[in-house]
């Protein structure tokens, strides 16, 4: 944790808009999955339901990163120099460390893999998602450049390794899958690698362009889209496969045994 | 973002009071959608999901407007004079960014048509909403009349476009909708383009009237109009839409596959 910069009051305008945006984007996509989970069949709605506790849970994080900043500055006169209050963004890790491994199981659950291999995936990724956000944080709290490098790159093993299996394993699923089902999962395998790149991207920011204002809005802000994208885009497209295998199931029911009749 | 004038006490109340209106609507209307959604067939639910979705995310901003008109006045001896915080209308275009993409997808859901169709138009019009809010924020950062009126007019381009399509394909798909539904489809054609027409008026009321407790409180009261009418209103005639068919393919099962059984 660096000490803040002086920002002009227009940047800190727009990370300020930023952070509202994404907190209102989470709550109404909390709203949208937590009601719209009994439209799907009985096996996708954890699936759904997970989608919409991670959202909930980020969009109280994001509540949380929105006052912190606020506090953390006054603006005056067209500038934004720093009360002295500390800008929190441990918050967002505290979010990772929760969400990240939901957003493992999510995916997991719509694939509809048979519960030996399920549960194989999820005893390795789930403790991966954990040590990934926890190497992580380390180069969050230090203000040494080498030592952020150090964590930044030890955080990035297990993040190949998620990446890597997840990868390979909606490749794999994606032929067992229904034909209608199967665009769903290519947009989500590309998705997967698109928004968790923004995370090591944004992580480098302050590390490459120092204490300044344009670092602050790129990583407030980079991290902003991949969250947004990451769990509100990402939970989605999980929706929409889960409600795509639901209607088709309701109109082949003999194909599948569980069927929602709720 | 321009500096703040003097106003009266009366003129600060009838805003403030404007805002707190349109925050309870939304809160009505928020819960109204949410449990009335299970009320219509499954094929139209979503549509009516995405209502209560867009009023809940309008009920989030409002309350900010609310609280940051608030904090930037004070009030004594019948005139409010600026306190210094900033007035944050940026919320509104935060707000607009989520929900006018959203306002189109549920007209285009409730409308039923085939998927291709339904994809193309939503290919088109969700990114012209996005370019339209976009396009018309660096205006309203802006102090300057020149800056102000360019910005409007490229955030007019997309704003014609949409409207020209979506008036377009509400006209054509009338003749195949149910004859008892086509008078709310015809609403629903007009209600578009009166209430979004409210929207780049509103934006030039402080061009043309100044920096004046006029143009503030007509700006803010024609915004909150529009915001009102174009998303509660309009989300109402969605829902009457959707209820109204709903009955009709129960009534007549075999000419709609899907219906509701839950």
């Amino acid at each position: 944790m660096v000490d803040l910069p002086d920002i002009s009051s227009t940047t800190f305008s727009v990370i300020e808009n930023a952070f509202s945006l994404v907190f209102a984007s989470f709550l109404g996509a909390a709203v949208f999955f937590l009601v719209s989970r009994r439209d799907v069949a009985r096996a996708y709605r954890t699936s759904v339901t997970v989608c919409g506790v991670v959202v909930v849970i980020a969009a109280y994080h994001y509540f949380r990163i929105f006052e912190s900043f606020k506090s953390a500055y006054g603006v005056a006169g067209g500038v934004a120099t720093p009360s002295g209050e500390i800008f929190n963004e441990a918050y967002r890790y505290m979010d990772w460390i929760i969400t990240v491994p939901l957003l493992v199981v999510e995916l997991i659950l719509v694939m509809g893999l048979v519960s030996a291999r399920r549960r194989s995936l999820l005893y390795r990724l789930v403790p991966a998602a954990f040590a990934m956000i926890a190497l992580g944080y380390p180069g969050e709290l230090s203000t040494d450049v080498a030592t952020q490098w150090l964590w930044w790159g030890l955080a990035m093993i297990p993040f190949v390794y998620i990446l890597f299996v997840l990868f390979g394993e909606v490749s794999k699923v994606i032929q067992d899958q229904p034909i209608e089902v199967q665009p769903l999962f290519r947009v989500v395998r590309v998705a997967l690698v698109a928004t968790w790149m923004f995370y090591p991207i944004a992580y480098l920011f302050p590390i490459l362009l120092g204490n300044t204002g344009l670092a602050l809005a790129l990583e407030n802000i980079g991290y902003a889209v991949a969250d947004l994208t990451a769990k509100a885009g990402y939970g989605l497209v999980i929706f929409l496969i889960a409600k795509r295998k639901s209607e088709l199931e309701r109109l082949v029911p003999s194909a599948q045994p569980v069927v929602a009749t709720s």
